[in-house]
């Protein structure tokens, strides 16, 4: 597994795989480590568990790399971090110790609350992508490795919209050569493995591989690819609660939503350009899942609005805050408030987990291109052009478990 | 419409069908009445509205009487319970002060709390019965209607467990005729509608219809029932969240509820008698929806409690709060804490609309005994001998939906 | 009683008088309508209300009078805000609509987000300080009256912080006369007021009177003046909680304080330069009370954040979030949220009264100049130089009891 | 120190003060340790520390000792607590393995949901009164000192009213030698310590030195005692947010409280009987504080409600959800939520050390009886016949300062 930011999120992650190996503690969150699938009719009730049912890559088998812009290693990070207890990280220190990121490939125009001191350097973009195309066969060497998977757990960039330089493999090539300022970081990453045809899913809401020359490249070589933002917390807690409230016809006036989180995602979203990128991942949830111009009446008149507030004492425990104002019948006001204390890592590991092993198995499967039965996983599903992103986790939830049905010969379940 | 127990949901419920039909108000929180049914492929996207798409009868076709064991019109109600403002209730006023419940069946014994003055006198239960069918047949002549369903929307009594009385049609009857202690008045007002081939439902927690000799009943007479308990508030949310959690693999330690409220019903509750019909019918929620049995790790160590408290500042106004312990990858811990400031009769009344027209469209279209599809209604739904009651909000809608496709003739639809 | 700013908190506040005068409502939060006074002994234990005890004007002897930058009557405001129910308007109607606001003073510059269309022509400041003090007496007239207090009930302006022009009476005139930027609306309508002799209180965090030139000119002209910004919502509770915690030595690491409102406040508070002067009011309130300087353990660390949201679907009906993180024994953490939905205008209004009476009593007592003993109704304390603003509600409530006691030549108490 | 009750509290507190002495972790929520008292006018201000203006103990010269009716040492109990985490436990691991319970005096019919193993055999409570007499005479001669203090840290027993034997010192010795069944356990042990001259405070609601007969004892051996119910969490904040919300003249119409925690002393008062005691505590506070009989209009009806829930997920984190509903301004409503995530051992453990060491101060300075000043640390401070008791925090702190510059000879001081 190759980890494109190697900090809080990957070293949480990878903490918790050493440690479930060893049977020290639970991968709880992952799907395909917990979760169960059913086949056939709730008569017969043949339901095995993810793990049986389906050909996935074990945790023993699981080898760990990274690229990071600060130099200390996978047991130094996830110290500093402070999401896993003591007890957890001494249990597994020597492996992590042994875990020391490659050199990251940093602009710092593209996230400028941070400043990287162990990077590559680089005579244009088009170097970089060589050179971390050249990390990953040193690394599959090293492990005597057939195949990598690779998951962005690195910073949310600045907004950037797609330009004429994402339009077409040929345009992108160019643009790197030429160090195209639309070109970001995390673009590069992503370049790289595919030109290296390993499966990539994106965990931020950066562009990275959300444009048409990459779709066209996932293609072309045959790729898998996902994205993107890992769904975590308050937005995760909207995709539950707003299907539920329309499902009962319940109308909503307005929902304001503020996070409070103080580890280093924090600090970078402090600055308006990130945030914008975030915003713009949050916001769409509910339109697409309220369908306001099928239910004016309920929906038509929802004011949304998001914040996310960098706020030290709580590092990486974020808090979210909801006040959603809904209202039933003859138009009566109602109020729910949904306060959760929430852990940014911990929700976001086992995501990392499943996608590498679901992207995996795709790519032997034969899938390849965007992935969309993996939106469960996601703030903002990528979808071809002109369609609607599914947000709805229930809805996602069952496309997920179907294309696993699928890959086993068995029929799709209408529920769970 | 027969309502038996005309009180703050009735009236607010009539008010609104009143207020809706003269274009004052909405009828928000009905899905037969703001909802649409997709028929057919993603592609065409044939979603006409349910009133479209159904032969449903229309708010203008309804008409309202009740029984209660106050003397009070329904406008006196529907002031004292303060739910609706003066300008709603102004507004149809005059309809409101017509409606005059005929005398209630009351046993002090399965209510305590309560003391009724507008009572029958009857010589047995079986003459209780009698006058109750009678007062159907005089309702339907007055109103010149053809045919009635009854929606049960009086108190919770206490705790019953069915007794041999409750095992066959003879036995009940039996029972009626020398005052069998076990039969509540609840029960007493199901037997005379079913006898009367009125459709049945139920949205207290009491017995009233679940029992083998109620299905039998309903059954041999061809009417529909369901029940039992309408699934409002702070269960609402569990079946909303529960399903939410679960599909992502995430554990559960704890789940502490509790509800404030100060209208007649947290009177009612405040006998332990009487919570502890509620409680049973709240706290199988969770177990059924997360099935320990099934991910021991993630949900064997639960401790559910439920509390309901009298708090008369509130009024009408019930308010939850939950507490959630739910934990993540390697079993670290986290909290959601759910505080709902919602309004019990607000969100009752349209279940009594919907249920009413779906309990006529059924029995028009020939179904007859327990109703399962419209679990999606009810915190406890009744079901077979031996099944489990499926809770899944998002898997009753499923339900209830393709039912209703069926009617039409179209082709079930796994999402919708 | 003179209004600059004839708006939801200034109509909240006509309206309940003329209520409170005819019965229909009582004047709580008023101090001095609703509380006591103890003076003496615990054993004798006389304690009349402050109404009895101080010969305060009553609320039949009041007439009401404002400008307004908007041409629409009090009533017509009124029915606009939303604050109060229409049966409350509807016994007022008549009296609230003959009270029409005079053309405002209004410089847009200095509150960006409004557009004033009911604006007076000056040539200079210097003549629209005249036309003021015009108005002024013409009030005065009309009214048979022969004294006047003025309370700054419009909104919030721009950060500005004191200039040269603010040092001394003579720079403040010449200011005026060749329009100094630095000199804003509400600083207009001080002057005015202090130049006739009209007693000032400021509830906006504007700077307005509180600079050298305004308290050398309430001291020339023997004017009581006090300052600044209305303590309501969440500063109260700040001002309550954080005196408790101290208290008992407990320890404070941070502070998140949301607000979310949808007033025409909270649209002026969405412009940054706005929020600025309200940040600034609000911030200083923690330092000030726990000292860190002195308490270097448990308040040296702390990290407060203040956030307002404008949020339309909640009007008037501001809400505030907290989420409070101290510490106990041994540096172990804890949390404090806290949840007020409070109403914006329903706080203030008693405020307005309050301090109207008692600077009208300050006056006739021969008080001029900042009256520090009213902090306890200000955000921001007006303090002289040097000196640090007493933020702790309890020790303001026992400073502005003893003042009254001393009034009536009562001893002064340590405790109620 | 003699700690009857070595239970969370008791380690929790045991254990800071063992961390502290070496500088490992801080006594935060000690007013003796981290506080200061100002001695003089404010333009001096000199403000020393607590410790450094009085001759208390300091934390080096204690000694610990205690009862319980389980036989596991200190460490063991602190380390099933869970209260602290394990390096904190480590660090002073040893000492406290050293201090092992003497065993209790225990009565199961005053603590219903506890089985004592480690309990002494007596044939009378005369007897068992000397049993303890000599248990405190041997711990100070085995450690050398010179004098002690009792601080009750047990679980709350079942309610008690006074009868006859509690009215002299006369008829309770006769009591204890006839085996009254009035006498609780907890009597027993005060009774010892007052014999033996020293002095006790009472950490729970129970009657044990509530009564004339131990006032009398206390005043005759000339001992000082304080009692009860350590004010920690829910009340604590009560007793800070009422006085705040009285200032301000704001009325409240309700306040329901619920409390939910997992250790022992939740499993306790699962007990109704139990509950009663505690809950007579804890609902004096707002009355006392409010005054509805002075203030009708404001507090005249309000609702007040207190619960308690056993819930285990959260253990010794007690957690308490406040709603209070208030009203301004002509009758407007408001609410404030209160959620406190609070430690119950970590609130109570600064408690024991400040009164254990002051009522030794106090004992030095010939002080005896009830010390009224002392309220400011209890839910339900005891006061003399027919005196209402102060329950205002800010009050309460006042008087204690004041007595602690009394002692040093200075002058009150209004407000700090």
């Amino acid at each position: 597994m190759l980890l494109p930011g190697l900090g809080a999120v990957a070293t949480t992650f990878i903490a918790g795989v050493l440690l479930s190996r060893r049977g020290l503690a639970r991968p709880v969150g992952s799907l395909t480590q917990m979760g169960t699938l059913r086949l056939g009719s709730r008569a017969d009730d043949p339901t095995p568990s993810i793990r049986e049912a389906l050909p996935l890559t074990t945790l023993d088998d699981l080898a760990f790399g990274g690229w990071d812009i600060f130099p200390e290693n996978a047991l130094e990070v996830a110290r500093d971090a402070g999401v896993l207890e003591p007890h957890h990280l001494d249990a597994v220190a020597e492996e992590l110790a042994r875990i020391e990121p490659m050199k990251g490939a940093f602009y710092p125009r593209y996230v400028r609350r941070l400043n990287g001191t162990h990077v590559k350097e680089a005579e244009s973009k088009a170097d970089m992508v060589a050179q971390i195309r050249e990390d990953i066969r040193r690394f599959l060497r090293e492990h005597g490795a057939e195949r990598a998977v690779a998951i962005w757990c690195g910073s949310t960039e600045v907004f950037l919209a797609p330009s004429a330089v994402h339009q077409s493999i040929e345009a992108f090539e160019a643009g790197l050569a030429k160090n195209d300022p639309s070109i970001s970081s995390s673009q590069i990453y992503a370049w790289a493995c595919l030109k290296e045809r390993v499966p990539f899913a994106n965990g931020a809401p950066n562009l990275t591989i959300d444009f048409p020359a990459a779709w066209q490249l996932a293609r072309e070589m045959r790729v898998p690819i996902a994205g993107k933002d890992f769904k975590t917390g308050q937005t995760l807690m909207k995709t539950i609660l707003a299907p539920g409230l329309k499902a009962r016809s319940l109308g909503l006036r307005g929902w304001f939503s503020t996070n409070i989180l103080g580890n280093r995602d924090g600090e970078v979203l402090d600055d308006p350009d990130s945030f914008k990128t975030k915003e713009v991942s949050k916001l769409g949830v509910l339109e697409d899942i309220l369908q306001p111009e099928r239910y004016p009446d309920l929906y038509g008149d929802l004011y949304h609005k998001v914040r996310i507030e960098f706020y030290p004492p709580h590092g990486d425990a974020k808090e979210g805050w909801d006040n959603i104002d809904l209202f039933g019948w003859l138009g009566y006001r109602m109020q729910i408030k949904v306060n959760f204390l929430c852990r940014d890592s911990i929700l976001a590991a086992p995501l990392v987990l499943d996608l590498a092993l679901l992207l995996d198995l795709a790519a032997r499967a034969g899938l390849h291109g965007n992935q969309e039965w993996l939106s469960f996983y996601f703030k903002s599903p990528m979808t071809g052009e002109g369609l609607q992103a599914e947000h709805d986790l229930f809805v996602q939830s069952m496309e997920l478990q179907n294309t696993l049905r699928q890959m086993v010969g068995a029929e799709p379940i209408v529920h769970p």
